[in-house]
């Protein structure tokens, strides 16, 4: 059987994660990166290619796996690609999706082609377990944790301050509440509530550390709302203890099937690397989109519409009678 | 929309389990219960029919769910109800699994149904997560625990043996192999090490309680190979204390993405009914099923090949918005 040739789109982190990831798939073959930049050098070697010279890939690559940011990248690129190619990505801005859905469609459609968005652990493999926890206990509670894990957005937030040089913000969820719904406990608790927002912060030597912590804890759209803890740490600590970007969470479903008998389902991911696993989803979920689309499906598609027996290498057979 | 209608054979713990679930699914209507018993009351007052009446209610039923035991029953009655209906069954011999696939996909093919079997936690939920985990990270090892859960085997094995009034045993997992795994290990470790057998009985007045131990814990297939408790109570304290069925495990999965950069999986269940929450799992798939059939399938098929968006209530527009 001839190998699922994979091309990546965008090569930061998630570019990385991913072209590692097709590494590790005994039946994908990395064929191209496409970049803005062209002065890159891959990992693997493969060769790197700017955006222009994509085109000229048509029928060369079967699924192209989408690795830029949501906000400005995705929103634009996955459309564009999803013109000429079988796409992936891994769009995550929530509010965003049913409009990025709305374009990635027409596109796809209008170039015959089949893309899946909003692919990852948070869209992804947590949108997966919601929809299974809600449809097996239709009564009950869902919750979704994020953490212990670093936010990008929130650690950039911090080093726009004046005075700090370098910081580390971690997103914790509150384990008083993992344990209530451990229990069978259904709280009612918001976001901001059970997550703790956890900040390391590097100073400059005569900052005022009092009004630093000020500024973060009071700082709209980011922290204010959230218990937020700061600690004060040197350089030389942060990169030694902090340089990671680990990521992970929590799905729990608590739900009822009669009076008194409840049932607690519990997913949780625990992640060394944010990047690397969604590019391990992203790559698996490639496989899925591949075989979708070489039954003929054109538009886009979400995880929801992949059925599992499709994302694996193995037959229907061995996963009867292996995995089953 | 018209309302899917169901009918559930056998009428047992999980058939009980099933009729409460579709209760709680607002798309679903309970038509009949089939029973080789015919002086049957069900909870919900559906009226219950014997298994020679079934072939009347062809055309008037959209999903059989079978609920009897797999080692006699679904053997047998799977193939025989796929000649006339959409059906689903938990079939759980696993060795069997694949010459019950075989001989259910045969009659559906015949009969022009579809029919979906070994649907409930393990096999179902678990062997969902077994091929998510794996797929996404094919570098890793896979464990799956079962427990804090009563085995109803191991139970009735106990009761059997002189001198025992009353028996419950519980099959656990080993913390200390859960935390190991949960902290980045793999260990190489069996089923029969990972879990410790314990075991409530109750004894008779004047019996040897020594010799009934030594009795359990030299039981071959069944308890010889497993760290086994004995604890000896009075028959109030287990009515008291062990009447429930309750069950649930873990599967995990431990791997890497590159080099040094691990990840886990974690997907468990803590149930307060074994057959309730069993009963749940098929009835959601169902309405999986209903739709695979309705699309013209016909043969056997298993949780892998569902689209997890067909198990849903919410439509696809409604998913992307609300779960996604």
């Amino acid at each position: 059987m001839s190998k699922i040739r994979i091309g990546i789109v965008g090569y930061g982190n998630l570019g990385r994660g991913a072209e590692a990831s097709v590494q590790l798939q005994p039946d994908m073959e990395l064929v191209a990166v496409f970049s803005r930049r062209n002065d890159l050098q891959t990992v693997s070697g493969i060769p790197v290619y700017t955006m222009n010279q994509m085109k000229d890939f048509k029928g060369k690559i079967d699924v192209m796996i989408l690795c830029g940011g949501s906000a400005t990248d995705l929103i634009v690129q996955t459309p564009a690609v999803a013109r000429d190619f079988v796409c992936i990505d891994s769009f995550d801005t929530h509010p965003r999706i049913t409009e990025h859905f709305t374009t990635v469609d027409k596109a796809a459609k209008e170039g015959g082609t089949a893309a899946l968005i909003s692919c990852g652990w948070d869209p992804g493999m947590f949108s997966l377990q919601r929809v299974f926890a809600e449809s097996i206990l239709p009564q009950g509670k869902t919750y979704t944790f994020w953490g212990r894990g670093v936010s990008q957005g929130h650690s950039d937030a911090i080093r726009r301050i004046e005075g700090v040089l370098d910081a580390r913000q971690y997103t914790v969820p509150k384990e008083a509440y993992l344990n209530a719904i451990r229990s069978g406990e259904t709280p009612e608790v918001t976001a901001q509530e059970a997550h703790l927002r956890d900040c390391y912060v590097v100073a400059a030597e005569n900052a005022d550390k009092a009004k630093i912590e000020e500024e973060i804890k009071t700082m709209e759209n980011y922290f204010v709302g959230y218990e937020t803890a700061v600690h004060f740490i040197s350089q030389k600590e942060l990169d030694r203890d902090h340089k990671g970007i680990p990521h992970g969470g929590f799905v729990m479903r608590s739900g009822e099937s009669t009076k008194g008998t409840s049932h607690v389902i519990e997913y949780s991911l625990k992640l060394d690397s944010n990047p690397e696993f969604t590019g391990s989803v992203l790559t698996a979920y490639a496989r899925g989109l591949h075989r979708l689309a070489s039954h003929g499906a054109k538009g886009a598609f979400t995880v929801f519409d992949i059925p599992p027996a499709w994302i694996s290498t193995k037959s229907d057979a061995e996963l009867r009678s292996h995995l089953l």
